[in-house]
């Protein structure tokens, strides 16, 4: 049986004047993008010039909505009614849709930005109310879903489409939760040590923790990041071991399988 | 042959938890609303209840895009280049279009607010900037344009589909264009006046200018108010007084054909 | 000894082209106005007119900073950082230290607002943060702190200048917090009962919980409000009351005592 | 007697997330900084790191207002009214007071920024309202006008406390203004060139304009800037040979005189 794999990364996070990341070249090694939506950042220029390219390069677009908070990058936590949360992913997913229709692309899949993600990985009325949302306005959408949080409980009970997703560069607690970037050793900066660790998850079915601890779920993309000191050598290492464990690369529509 | 008219308002226009205009009132009149997109007023939370209000009671959805700007209400000139204009309309003409399918509604039309509209009023590569972009999201969507202005030009210029409007309640100058609300005599209060005036301008297929001058032009839609001390008031006067003259009231994509 | 005691309300909390509240009536009521600084509501020019307007009724003007959330009008919690908090006290504050100078006033207290002030009643480190930080810029202002909270106990801390503030029209529970707006009775509507209980309270010296208990407090300051089917006929009975029983109405700055 | 001048450069526009420029460095060769005030970019956060950066290198403080249009970096053309202007310059100048002396500094002078600063340098009217406006707040604060504009007009005619500005890396056009970026040679790459240039002006007392044309005019303040390929050598080659031609480089407060 032939072995898929997606690779993700957030991107179009540039905002008016101010450029972030490092778009052009990520897109030459991952299979997914998930573009912000201009609530965190990527207003509708910095949206169409992100996605035209991800277009060219043939890489799967995905809508990254995130909480309406330019200053703070959409990483503070603000509370929201289940209402509200549904209003502000469809509005988003909806700006998304509409932008890569006009580049020539389509919206495959959804992914949670920042605080909002991280409260979807806790709650799953937080994931469900965002999730349903997004349904209601596209229903063949694949979920990008945090693997064994809250918000893959939230996408097997809708019953729909939908990606586990690992952190090639993020160490794991044996919850299997992410160690929190102010404790040592939660980001990994060794470009081998990340891809190794990511083809033992691969291959193992399961996330692993610090402690060896293993965490079964389903690993359908592995999230890469452009930012940091070794981030693109990682993005590289980890195409490159992959494909050489003959893993096929591939965009997530063509990926997802239903629950 | 059967006279067909529509009739739209502004709705919409409410923001956070700060409220405007009589929406509830006015959908019992008109058959097209054309409701706020987020950027000059119409916060996501709003949009949704306008437009779960409209697919209640029937009225034809329209997106009413504007500048980024909800302190001047969209009323301030700001300058953008073609492309910033595009990347304006498309992204909000998605949110619309989300929000419309996840109330179980669609948008039909596209009507431009504001300064925006003044701009691209009296500049037709504004115009064109804005609604080609739209017609690369949405090919079948109606262009609703202010009747005789280089709007109009731009929709016929692209051959698209195109609803030509007028005003119920303001005076014209005899270039077509409305009187400044500076001058007196600009905006018409008296419901009776503002009805026969409606009338006679469908009836000779034409503006009237206040000197009597008559500009020829198509006439889909009659544009209505909802704020100021008779708004409504006109607006049932108008609707009234063309039921009795025989005119059918009908959402615009129902009554618009291509140029 | 004479018995003085100040009244206050929240003002200025229009936004562009909405208007909120009965400013100009509540103004003839109160001694002292809690103007909102751009960040939730009450942009530049709103609070030009509504300091002007109270430099004119010779009502004292409280900077009233709140969350930079004006969709959510400073509701909604966000997490920041103690530096985080600072700053956005003390850019707001002198906001309206510029603006009050510039019609002729000058700030004179400070009062946190919405979500803001709800998390410094709860958490004496945020209210310290926020207080700490209006003081580095204004030695000598007044802080209103909700009587017997974190905000007074750190007001009293910080040993600077405050003053205890109760709420006319609402109901206390017995550990001496608001009664939350969901539950019955949350609200008093009635204006003779509210100024009834004013004046027990201010006769008690203690906030009088619905279940009887007293809780003794310092009471500096009435909160009155312009919102809500009776809130202004609450506001002149409290007034009207208060004056019968010899007390004597004037701003804060000429009430308050340090700790 | 001494001759005396005074260095500049934009500075603290960053905001949330995103750098920009290379402040630390530039704050080691300018005498004055034009600080960001949060309505095109610094936020709060951004402005208090940038001021204090500014207190510990000895370099005067400046207030940089803009347009309220984070994502156009206050570079598009807003049409706003008299009243609004004013309110908009006391409201971010009065944010920039608050936030100097909350680190230990002081707001010294006020520089218009972007499309404010171009608008103001074409037309005396709103150059006027916003000046009135800062000195309505802080009466001895110094206006940079750009020489030889309707800026430097509207100073005179206020009869305040003003510097004239020319640039160390913009050609002239013989009327005095910048040279459009959009046009070849608008830029000057070269160090040695840029210095000489200022110099030249300095030692002539004028403008002069790629053509040769001498514009006479008050030379207070050299306009440097931190991003381009060669700026920072630009900035430190101008201070390198003023220093040489036995120029005291001073903050602007100690500079300039009145009119």
């Amino acid at each position: 049986m032939e072995k898929v794999i997606d690779l993700n990364a957030d991107m179009g996070e540039s905002f008016g004047p101010w450029t972030k990341g490092n778009d052009a070249a990520l897109l030459d090694v991952v299979t997914s993008a998930n573009i912000a939506c201009g609530f965190h950042a990527g207003d509708a220029d910095t949206m169409a010039r992100t996605m035209r390219l991800a277009v060219e390069k043939g890489v799967g677009i995905g809508a990254h909505p995130g909480f309406a908070d330019v200053q703070g990058f959409g990483r503070r936590r603000i509370s929201l009614s289940g209402e509200e949360l549904a209003n502000l992913v469809i509005y988003q997913l909806g700006a998304a849709q509409a932008m890569a229709r006009a580049v020539g692309g389509a919206v495959r899949h959804l992914k949670l930005h920042g605080a909002l993600a991280n409260m979807a990985s806790e709650d799953v009325t937080i994931a469900r109310a965002c999730y349903e949302a997004a349904l209601r306005v596209q229903p063949d959408i694949t979920i990008m879903v945090i693997a064994a949080t809250a918000q893959e409980q939230a996408a097997r009970e809708l019953g729909c489409t939908w990606a586990g997703e690992i952190f090639a560069d993020r160490a794991y607690e044996d919850d299997g939760t992410l160690r929190a970037r102010s404790r040592p050793g939660s980001v990994i900066e060794e470009p081998d040590l990340a891809a190794g660790r990511v083809l033992k998850m691969l291959e193992e079915g399961a996330i692993i923790a610090e402690n060896g601890k293993r965490i079964p779920c389903r690993i359908d993309t592995i999230c890469l990041h452009g930012d940091g000191k070794t981030a693109l050598a990682i993005a590289s290492a980890v195409r490159q071991r992959l494909e050489q464990a003959d893993y096929r690369l591939a965009p997530l529509a063509k990926v997802s399988r239903s629950a």
